[in-house]
């Protein structure tokens, strides 16, 4: 009989369960590891939580870098939409949604962002995939002030918006920190997620022209810290 | 006999050689902090580098947060300068030359900012402690621009100022982090510092106004990225 592939077999009951262990196994460690931190949490400690055994857990993942690696997966093709290109007036509230998107996300997998020195310090992969992650977010925000500048309501030389988006990337990665060690924080997504937007928008708003620079302090004005 | 208060007493060989031993202590906890990473050092490292006994370290520090405290008091004497308040051409340049000063006193303690989220979340006497510091600092940036707007020098709002002002402090905290997972860093004082402070400067540069403006130009012209 000639092999199916794999991939075309309808998926049986097993298939489903595994499946589902899986699933379960990285929403409980995302929980477990944004809630205490990456480094306090340990395979033994998913598995209690799940009621699973450790073996159980280890047939599915051999260690807890391979959960995190599939958390950082996941967290990229969440953060992997492209900043919007609209024009005219809806520009920056498109701007102002996407931001809030990404900070959002951030929260959500937070974890990663507070220990990510940690993290990426240890693992040769993981570090490789934060640096695309980089490279990739400072060309798109290079290419976002690209397209506003088209539109005339951006002026800045390239120089200057080079820095700029070196400075949309700390911020973006070390709000959530900042907050936590400096006070701000209120433990809560929206939050943390409204002034990480707001901040980054202020990075951005001294090159805006006019109206668009008006608008950006219409929006910003509820989330002044 | 009258007591004489312990300050006045000249000092003999023993004070003499117990103040040098401390200083010892703290200068190899120190270069081994940064080498290392502060949570992969134990007393017993420290005390085996000097060549002492854990005895002898135990009875200068009594544990090793006593160590990180002291040397975030030398971070903050060290730091405590007021930017400056020159006026004219004169003030671009100084500000450049305090940043500099600011962000080689951050490489020398870099332990503190690779380890903050750890060191603060630990100790409250140091959260306190790096609160107070962020909260001094925020306030002279504030003042720093106030003066520079009183010169014509500096065009923003204060929303723009206070978030202008925060923003500073993110970049300022988190640029050897960045720089360290990111991948831009050369391991080198002067490499960090000099972009570290355009980076902060490019903050600044765009609320500036003409001639200041580009000045700034060309002081950050050979720490582009």
């Amino acid at each position: 009989m000639a092999k199916v592939p794999a991939g075309r077999l309808p998926l049986d009951g097993n298939a489903v369960r595994t499946q589902r262990t899986r699933e379960r196994i990285l929403a409980v460690s995302l929980a477990l590891f944004n809630d205490r931190g990456e480094s306090h949490v340990t395979t033994g400690m998913i598995a209690d939580e799940l009621a699973i055994s450790p073996g159980n857990l280890y047939y599915h993942f051999r260690n807890k870098d391979q959960i995190v690696e599939r958390l950082f997966d996941r967290f990229e093709e969440r953060i992997a939409i492209a900043p919007p290109q609209t024009s005219g007036a809806a520009a920056i509230e498109d701007l102002w949604l996407y931001l809030h998107l990404m900070f959002e996300a951030i929260w959500d997998y937070r974890f990663l962002y507070r220990n990510l020195d940690d993290i990426v310090g240890r693992n040769r992969r993981l570090r490789e995939h934060f640096r695309r992650i980089v490279s990739a977010k400072l060309g798109a925000v290079e290419a976002l002030c690209g397209g506003l500048a088209e539109q005339g309501l951006l002026s800045a030389r390239p120089a200057e918006v080079r820095a700029l988006a070196l400075n949309v990337l700390v911020v973006s990665t070390y709000w959530l920190n900042f907050r936590a060690v400096a006070g701000g924080a209120g433990d809560a997504r929206d939050a943390d997620a409204g002034t990480g937007a707001h901040q980054v928008l202020a990075l951005v708003a001294p090159y805006l022209t006019g109206e668009a620079r008006e608008h950006v302090e219409r929006l910003g004005r509820e989330y002044l810290p």
